[in-house]
């Protein structure tokens, strides 16, 4: 028997218009790329976004179709994002980040239609005009008084597109099931892939971010989204804010951290996200200048582990709650954040910080479990550690054209290709990459634990741990130092330093010094190329082992 | 082009799922129906609630059957709801204080196959037990030593029938849109109609309430849902406190003053919702022993409106935030919640109770409007009221088997039946009801609005207005009046009392005196009953035009 209840898709146009007629007043403030700041309201931004629909209707686009954006976080951003979902396409974010041929190869695959971009990255974008053939044009996120010189056919200054418009557009009647928005993920293997969310994927996947125990903005909180928007929804905070009616705090392109401080000070910013990076640059210009921050309640971190160093900093010295979070694009973003459970506000600071260093909790929408490589569930107990594998209403269920083929198991299980521990409380914490764990003699060895026990050595700036292959035990952990300018250290003076720390059996079973770690774009550790190098060196323990 | 991601159904098995994982530890505190304190888990409640399906299924309930529940708030009937959705059945929930025939009417027309019931209401269920055929069977939530004697057949005992199983059961395999609750509306007119919630609408329900502007609960609450289970899913508690990992703190069947704040007091808790009765009796309690409720933060008062002292009693000199809600069963129930919005936190106490005695903003997924007569759509200027439309998906569509027909508009819109104003910002305020509104030469007289301004004369006990025919104006205002005992209020003074208060037009034409004014079973003023008894009445102002 069905339930009787209304038929009412859940879209994201319904989070504008909410926003508009609850919330018409709010502001959505930009430092704007021209430089300025720029003041506008969700009431204005529902009415330049039924514009931008209309504008792109008669440039052509239709429903199903895909648009790219290239954008800073800004205003115009936003209205691009809910007019391009409002009349039914789809919303293409790319990466600036991303190289020429990735480009070239993610545009031609999305086959988009026009690409939607700031004047920043105009060069970015006449880079890959000749290559991209199914574009048909571009729009420039500028009025006119701004448009730049550039060589590109078919541009469009969008402040014009928009103003040519009355705003008379009805929001495309679509399925809550229908695509709304698309964001690659760079693999370190293989082509990007694309994942393809829904209109209800990102209903959902805000409603969730909006309870109290995850990002939980109020309609009194003022949110700063520093992850930009062309990062996996900007952690979905340009859905969840206007929801809750929450004033939003666009950083454009300055992301430097005089300009965060400047924005969170002049705006009263409550609430901000951002990767580790952008913490650092804002703590070290605190620290330079002395600078408080009074209005800051909450700072979300995440994109890579936060440092415990940085989560103390903001909660002793700031007076700022951390809460670390776990996601990646294939969940919209968000899996897990830190929320403390009862109790947990009355430890000593210390244990406060060992729960803090943890991923979090995951929130209602996301089912999670750890397992063996045979599939088999592990405990709850903080100590086992296996794949994080996921499910949910916001969890991707394969890649766009079937890239990457079938990617959940029989029972719908996502394989995150993150190792983790889950605990008693239901903190996860992901202890490696599955590629990156050391697998010696059938157990698992984390190369995260030792490249964070290695680095404490006062005379190492950096460490990757990598697999050797070992003719005993499959594999043996390697250990990859850059030490400190001026420092010798020693094989033995690293090993000693790390024992006791860590299990007797974790011990690298070599150590060698490099000048340089490589790094993804993004700053990560490139451990393919490092196990490239490395994939002929031996390690003394294998001659005496044969 | 569909969105690629999971399809995961939203079914409330999800959310006990969930607290199962992520909060199996935190817990149900219940003041139990036999008397003492109980105290069990969400771990243990899912357990238990799989043993229930076991049970039920055993006993030949099957997906779709319907299952009536008539209990109190304790952990017992948490492990019945959840075991009956659980197995795709529907949970009936049956209001206690209904007359014996409405009873039959209902568990008749819902076809209910079984009732499950505390001891305290043998005698209700003995009184009907010849009336409803179709039942096979009677579970009564106790254990063996508590099993009262009853002339009933087909006794069960909950704790034997749950205590024989092992808990191996998997749920029902559901669609998002299958029925799992189920609770008629009594109506002024007419016998009452099921409205039958869905999976799906229960879950975006709970996800709405645990917005943080909303109940927005967070793992570290303990919310005590005073509001029946029976009353419209305890306005979702007992879906969203599972949902976030709060501890839930049942009342069981004890509602005066002194049991309800020694559970506020005992067990902590920081959030409660209840009807303004409820809270007439705590703050009775509270003004006689001089109690504090230092661990509470948050009361939540719907049901009928919160009067301004009351909200002003608990802020003032308890520190409580009161916030304020408005709903109804074909709601889910919630339909408004008064979070404040940026800035009238900083308002004088006075500026603050105006925002306060309204019912609060729409939450995000209930849409919301006010229209006139012709259905045209009224400004939100806070002084416009009229028809108070909703639409949402927790929002009733129909009633059980097609009872009162179409029952949205032509747009799908839901008339409330309230009359309201939307204020710009977004606040909404009940001033009616639409068939007690006096309809005057066109205009809207509001006949709440007259009463309040009438109970404010010294010698006023309780008012009623209702429009009485006029051949001039259509309608007339009538106000009737109970006088507090050994005074003798005119009517004179009682329109030298009211006039500058409200519009000249507004002024009623005649009073009345009265000993008694009729009510409902709930309390509200039974003006049905009223425009029956004065039907022939006629207002001296009716002569003069005539």
């Amino acid at each position: 028997m069905k339930g009787l209840m209304q038929d009412w898709p859940l879209t994201v146009m319904s989070i504008i218009d909410h926003a508009k007629r609850f919330h018409g007043e709010r502001e959505v403030v930009t430092r704007t790329v021209e430089g300025p700041i720029h003041r506008t309201t969700y009431a204005d931004i529902h009415l330049r976004a039924r514009k931008t629909a209309q504008a792109l209707t008669k440039l052509g686009v239709k429903q199903g179709d895909m648009v790219a954006t290239m954008a800073w976080n800004t205003y115009r951003h936003m209205e691009a994002w809910y007019g391009i979902m409002g009349m039914g396409a789809v919303c293409h974010t790319l990466n600036p980040r991303l190289f020429a041929e990735q480009l070239t190869y993610i545009i031609n695959h999305a086959e988009d239609k026009f690409i939607i971009f700031d004047t920043s990255f105009v060069p970015v974008i006449e880079a890959v005009a000749d290559t991209i053939p199914n574009v048909k044009g571009f729009i420039i996120l500028t009025d006119k008084a701004h448009m730049p010189e550039t060589k590109l056919k078919n541009v469009y200054c969008f402040d014009d597109l928009v103003e040519a418009e009355d705003g008379n557009f009805d929001w495309a009647d679509v399925d809550e099931n229908d695509a709304c928005g698309l964001c690659y993920t760079s693999g370190t293997t293989g082509n990007p892939k694309g994942v393809l969310y829904s209109h209800r994927s990102n209903v959902l996947h805000a409603l969730a971010a909006n309870s109290a125990d995850a990002i939980g903005l109020r309609s009194v909180d003022a949110i700063m989204p520093v992850v930009p928007m062309f990062h996996a929804n900007a952690w979905a905070i340009t859905f969840a804010a206007p929801a809750a009616g929450a004033k939003i705090v666009m950083p454009g392109a300055q992301m430097d951290g005089a300009s965060i401080y400047e924005l969170l000070d002049t705006e009263q910013v409550t609430t901000t996200a951002a990767v580790p990076t952008v913490w650092l640059m804002l703590l070290g210009h605190l620290e330079k200048t002395g600078a408080k921050l009074p209005a800051l309640n909450k700072v979300v971190i995440g994109g890579s582990a936060a440092p415990r160093s940085m989560i103390e900093t903001f909660e002793r010295d700031y007076d700022v709650t951390v809460m670390h979070a776990w996601g990646m694009t294939e969940l919209s973003p968000m899996g897990t954040l830190g929320a403390f459970k009862a109790g947990m506000e009355d430890l000593p600071f210390e244990k406060k910080l060992d729960i803090k260093v943890k991923q979090g909790r995951a929130i209602y929408t996301v089912e999670m479990k750890i397992t063996d490589d045979d599939g088999k569930e592990l405990p709850n107990d903080g100590v086992a550690f296996g794949h994080l594998m996921v499910r949910g209403p916001a969890v991707a269920a394969s890649y766009l054209k079937g890239e990457g083929g079938q990617i959940l198991d029989e029972d719908g299980w996502f394989d995150t290709g993150d190792v983790a521990t889950l605990d008693p409380l239901g903190f996860m914490q992901i202890t490696d990459r599955a590629k990156d764990v050391i697998k010696s003699g059938g157990e698992w060895i984390s190369s995260i634990e030792l490249e964070n026990t290695a680095v404490g050595h006062p005379e190492i700036v950096e460490a990757a741990v990598i697999g050797i292959v070992h003719p005993k035990w499959d594999e043996r952990p390697l250990l990859i130092v850059v030490p400190k300018p001026d420092t010798k250290p020693t094989k033995e003076s690293v090993l000693a330093f790390m024992e006791g720390k860590i299990a007797k059996w974790w011990m690298p079973d070599d150590v060698v010094f490099v000048d340089e770690i490589p790094h993804t774009a993004t700053g990560k550790i490139q451990k393919l190329a490092l196990r490239e190098k490395f994939k002929d060196y031996k390690l003394p323990s294998a001659s005496a082992a044969e």
